[in-house]
């Protein structure tokens, strides 16, 4: 490997990437993975159907390049996001990272910035150096917060063109206040700075918590990102899409590369979006399984963030890595995010949630009987 | 369309955005379609059933993100080049325009160049623009050649960090001969250049022609750049791919968007190298409609080009635009490249060649009875 390593160094990459090793955290064969905030209750018997009986259909014609507008896909999204949308509206692409990088391309790249405030989905500053764009770091309160009085004010000092606002924030799972959304987007008046709310896990927030794509009217520099691979159990088809007014819809098509989604990506997510009772229905148990990792967490004296997600980050442990690793041991895979005491777990079937905290709990009580 | 134009451009675009209208060329629905070098013989049924049944067996699956090394594909492709590659030679990604992007973000990008010769593959300086690399444009011989020595000295006088050689050329058809490809890269030696053979229409080339392939061992900054799109009749599902040493591959890793390969796109493309009898059969049936296309424009007194490709581009003509208008108004579309006295079109079945070249000879009967 090092041998390898030194091969890519005398390639002439560019000079951000000179140094850097691949990426290649190993994707591990474990019995319970609950590290990647997948959807762990699957794809829905109805929807393997929709989804094989639609790309059947599509593949009599994989000869010919896709409907480059995605049209009817956009339609179907704008229908379920609802508010009045309409397929002007959206946009989409291969998994939300791409999509990211498209608003990137658009709104950054040299000698422009963009701001996230950390910790925060740790894509975000990667997309950026892809792009040479800028990343500049925000500041949160103790205890990972974000007031919109504090967001206000750093948009309005560090005057970025672009500001990712993670809603349920990724790690730590908790919403923001629609009212961070408006102060950081009025704050960015005088920039002209575009507001990205990154909505990911949006399906997964409790009753009643509203969409930031209610204040999408009038902010014609605000934009929605979602994605089909939590809700809608598809991360391995990648459809990531967004809404926003239809001109930044436009700055897209500017930048996107021709036919980027594949005729048999908008067969699928247009066949689970047809089909889409029984997934919101799973998303409901896993809501059930989220709450009972918080109070059981709670239980245990652990410090489980409030969480609009479905994962869990908590705190509250003297080594992480150590419980991580047991975790591990015992058949478990859940996420060290590298935040000194703490853990990210996604909220797993019935089964895998109560094996996860059946062995934590018997992790948490042997450490507990080593001399101090 | 200006209304929306003037909100477009309202927004805090890019500096080399502004002023750009969203590409929106119509997708003609026309009976006859030989404009976008597609295959018209379709996907076999073996090949549509052997899809069906791998995204069936993909579907139950899709809520896990999808091996992001993508091994298994890459094993196949590794072993439809030959060669001696193996997976660790392979990269594939949404199209050949995504290989390309991440070549450009790898070893391109702000204060560095890319050269292509012009008439060549349009994408070449828009992928150059989206990764803010400057593209220059070399020149090529009257009639569209490009010989050994003269593009080794444009690499040796311009010193670009990447060049694009398609061979065979988009739009003209035509091969080029790896001496000039050999030349290419001992001159970019001084200033070590990546070279991209782009050889997306590779199998379309008359028995014996080499790849260069056959030139990689010993050249780790040779890539040669190939796609299911065309050959294996599989242009919706969007699937690129590139050969090179396995340092370019970490390259890539660097920049790629994690799991950008959905497990569809992943499944559907193993199906097809697994079943590509019947394609590589309609492959020999196409180049026998490319060549009679050759022969019958030269008795018609036109001049196609020498094709190695699965369309022929074709000069001689007073009013190109106008015979594609006319050929569009009996149902037959092919493209218009915008250089003065040539169209282009695409092999079709013979049905459909047969067709055009009818259409065609009508057309030019007609013209030759006006009054000059």
């Amino acid at each position: 490997m090092n041998d390898q390593l030194e091969r890519l160094n005398r390639l002439p990459l560019r000079t951000n990437l000179r140094g850097l090793a691949p990426y290649g955290a190993p994707q591990l064969d474990v019995p319970i993975l609950l590290n990647v905030n997948e959807n762990t209750h699957g794809v829905p018997a109805d929807v393997q159907a929709a989804i094989a009986a639609a790309v059947t259909e599509a593949a009599a014609g994989l000869n010919r390049y896709p409907d480059r507008e995605f049209t009817e896909l956009r339609e179907a999204l704008a229908e379920y996001l609802g508010h009045g949308l309409d397929a002007a509206n959206i946009w989409a692409a291969n998994g939300s990272n791409e999509v990211l990088q498209q608003i990137l391309q658009a709104f950054g790249g040299p000698g422009r910035k963009a701001l996230g405030f950390p910790p925060t989905y740790s894509m975000y500053p990667l997309l950026a150096s892809g792009t040479d764009t800028e990343y500049i770091v925000g500041q949160r309160a103790e205890g990972y917060g974000l007031s919109a009085e504090s967001a206000a004010a750093q948009v309005k000092d560090l005057q970025p063109n672009i500001v990712f606002l993670c809603s349920p924030n990724n790690p730590t799972g908790t919403g923001l206040g629609l009212d961070v959304v408006e102060a950081v987007y009025a704050a960015g008046e005088a920039s002209q700075t575009i507001v990205i709310v990154d909505e990911a896990y949006h399906e997964f927030a409790h009753d009643g918590t509203p969409s930031a794509l209610t204040l999408l009217p009038g902010r014609e520099r605000l934009i929605v990102s979602r994605t089909m691979s939590k809700a809608f159990a598809l991360a391995g088809a990648r459809l990531g899409y967004m809404a926003a007014a239809p001109e930044v819809t436009d700055a897209l098509r500017l930048v996107r590369l021709p036919y980027h989604l594949s005729a048999i990506t908008q067969a699928t997510a247009l066949a689970a979006l047809q089909h889409r009772t029984a997934l919101m229905a799973d998303v409901r148990d896993i809501k059930e399984q989220r709450d009972r990792i918080v109070t059981e967490l709670t239980r245990m004296g652990l410090k489980p963030a409030a969480s609009d997600s479905n994962y869990v980050f908590f705190g509250g442990l003297e080594s992480p890595h150590q419980v991580w690793q047991q975790l591990l041991d015992e058949g478990v895979l859940i996420r060290d995010v590298g935040i000194p005491g703490h853990l990210r777990v996604t909220a797993g079937t019935e089964r895998e949630t109560t094996a996860f905290l059946t062995s934590l709990e018997a992790i948490l009580a042997t450490q507990a009987k080593l001399p101090a």
